[in-house]
């Protein structure tokens, strides 16, 4: 079904959560996505190459880029922007392919924002169980401790609030084949599914 | 995650298509699936057993139970009733089992009536290319013949519209395999699993 434009999968979740893990592991295995080229200011280091590692461009031409809302998200971190340009990741889809793309929540949420028909996955800690544990511990902890892992733990919970999947890492391999099986059913949505059928009815 | 409800899958499609051994072969790996069993007033055969091959009522019991609003779906054939029982659905669901149907398209749509909150997946004919061959032939086809065929496709794709997704029985194990993807990832949509989490807070 080549007709069929890719789909823009986001898996980002909370800083320590393992999202890099699980990436380079699914890249591993399925060769289809294309996994999404970051934009930056920062020098070209030895060995890198421009539109594999990163898109490289002056900071006059990044924030001209910011203006014209060409990037479906950016940060700054020490002096240098770094972005995901959105022509890049809409002529991967166009010719079909997935993209995908790891980030952190602040710039999954910009994603969202600049491209909500992406399918958004949350990587949550370990297990529902350890989220348990980590807020009643054992029973010994003072009021405080729990009180402040309540908190954490809510703010993890609001995060995902933006995501339409969410998946535990309790285990990598267990973890990536739960990803797979969101990118090859959300291939077979009737929405999808049913536009390319009737193109064909419609182009004969 | 076991305080997590079942889902209700519907497997459908046109006749013809192999719903019934996809479901085989998908009930010989997937041992969690609890295969829906119908209700009938048909007489009990040699060998059968009450709650396992069927459930058994008169004409009477099973009339009621229409006017009740009990059966997710039901029909008459050779003048006997065949029918989903609601109750046997939902107690399933509600011990955190899926419920796995198989049926043919006018009995899913009185289940999407009746209980729209399951997953409905359409079972299409081999492929896209074979239907696009199907259409057109060689060629050499009569008008007419095209004109039919083109009827015939608009028919099942009119139908796939009430469904969730759509699996292509090009090859059995491949539409297993999506079937069986389809399952994992509704289990890992935020919605569901967004309410168990909130729900240790709360009880916390």
């Amino acid at each position: 079904m080549k007709d069929e434009s890719g789909i823009l999968f986001v898996l980002s979740g909370p800083s320590g959560v393992g999202k890099g893990t699980v990436r380079q592991r699914l890249f591993e295995e399925q060769t289809e996505l294309q996994y999404s080229i970051s934009m930056t200011t920062r020098a070209m280091r030895p060995g890198e190459r421009e539109g594999v590692d990163y898109f490289y461009r002056s900071n006059e031409e990044f924030e001209q880029m910011i203006a014209n809302n060409e990037l479906l998200e950016y940060a700054k971190y020490v002096n240098n922007y770094y972005g995901t340009p959105r022509a890049f990741v809409e002529e991967t889809l166009a010719k079909g392919k997935d993209v995908f793309l790891e980030i952190e929540v602040q710039g999954a949420l910009q994603v969202k924002n600049n491209f909500p028909q992406g399918v958004f996955i949350f990587l949550f800690p370990p297990s529902l169980e350890e989220l348990k544990n980590r807020i009643v511990g054992r029973g010994t902890e003072t009021e405080e401790l729990v009180i402040n892992r309540l908190k954490e733990a809510r703010k993890e919970i609001e995060m995902m609030h933006a995501y339409d999947y969410v998946v535990v890492n309790d285990d990598v391999d267990k973890a990536v084949q739960r990803v797979k099986s969101i990118i090859q059913s959300e291939h077979l949505k009737r929405e999808r599914v049913e536009k390319q059928y009737k193109r064909i009815l419609e182009v004969e």
